[in-house]
């Protein structure tokens, strides 16, 4: 399922594998060899090779922006772990009829929609609802896949994957965060937030869900180590 | 910048340019060359290879699947284009000042809400304003190049932006298609739509930029064309 992850852990925990590259602890090792030669003239290969012939010195930013992100990764998977319980206990509350979840549950939504002053929680407008479909049916299969992705490391056919959830969340993100800044919410039926320190309160509550989809958005397409799959895949 | 496509207009102009392959009126033609031997014999480059050999007789349907997308490309490049005086003229009014725009323009938003019963045009939610944002400073920018790379053809490079771009105005759909179906407009300032009849023909204005985002999005996925960028790019 993820043969360049395997290519990894195989260079991790015992130094073999595919020769040429290895990504271990946010560092770039390569392991010049024959068959490697070729692929590493291309020019796509330069900022590696220069990362790895650097060592260290003075060229380490460059090893570090080639490397396997191995921090991120593994906050990406931990963001998308918590997602799921949060998902379901939570969020699918607004969707489900009232009773299917434990009263313990409904209470604990109550308690939070009352404490950051989150009506959309407990009444949410059709837009809302629409993207809590989206959470339930189109986000919340990918979460378990993207754990493990992440989890693994260097999985980098979850990187179209990840573009397409990213940029998916971030622009639900966007109305949310707009709705919580700017929306009238005296006439609403369930306590809003009215001053503005109230509405920071609750837009620190999402803005982690705009936040980190926009990192992972940045490393699909920024990192080298994501950015040039295909061309390490040929290999 | 678009070195792929520029292979292809060679191909498609004068039968020069890169040998191997090339993309013209919706079928695949190769023309083998020792040099790109070895690149053919690549699994990823079998489909485009059957396309080819099997001519337009039984593997037909392959050599369309593996061929560049000229229609398509074509109906995206106007998709893209008429969307640019649409954002200007049109929906930017609900974010500017009034009177920035002529009277003319003023008066045909009017009459667009009037007629299919449209307020969020007029008094825009936050959400949707939020949208608009959206449109106005990060689709804009990409409209023209979009229109470029669609126009050309061929242009592989346009992938991953075509993906971020079909699936932010895939999910900004979602959000406002189900406001159209499901959120009461009695109370709202503007008229609104009221029976299922008005809200469907809301809905059938709104539709078209739910359903070519999605095949933007699905012709970048699945289309052989563009799933192997890299894959040929390397050639």
């Amino acid at each position: 399922m993820c043969p360049a992850s395997r290519e990894m852990s195989n260079n991790r925990g015992n130094g073999r594998g595919r020769p040429g590259a290895a990504c271990s602890r946010g560092t770039w090792h390569p392991t010049p060899s024959p068959s490697s030669s070729s692929s590493l003239q291309a020019p796509a290969a330069a900022p590696q090779r220069r990362g790895g012939a650097g060592g260290r010195g003075g060229a380490g930013g460059a090893a570090m922006a080639a490397a396997c992100p191995r921090w991120r990764e593994r906050l990406f998977a931990l963001y998308f772990l918590s997602h799921i319980p949060i998902t379901v206990l939570i969020d699918l509350q607004a969707l489900l009829p009232a009773g299917l979840h434990p009263p313990s549950l409904t209470e604990l939504l109550q308690w939070y929609a009352a404490t950051f002053k989150d009506p959309m929680m407990l009444q949410p407008p059709e837009w809302f609802k629409a993207f809590i479909y989206c959470e339930a049916l189109l986000q919340l299969p990918f979460f378990p896949v993207a754990v493990y992705a992440f989890l693994k490391g260097g999985c980098k056919w979850i990187r179209t994957p990840a573009i397409i959830y990213s940029t998916h969340v971030a622009t639900t993100l966007f109305a949310i965060l707009a709705h919580i800044l700017f929306h009238d919410f005296s006439k609403s039926k369930h306590l809003g937030p009215q001053t503005q320190h109230e509405r920071l309160v609750l837009l620190s509550i999402y803005l982690p869900y705009l936040l980190i989809p926009l990192l992972i958005l940045f490393t699909m397409l920024y990192n080298p180590y994501y950015n040039h799959v295909e061309k390490r895949k040929r290999k």
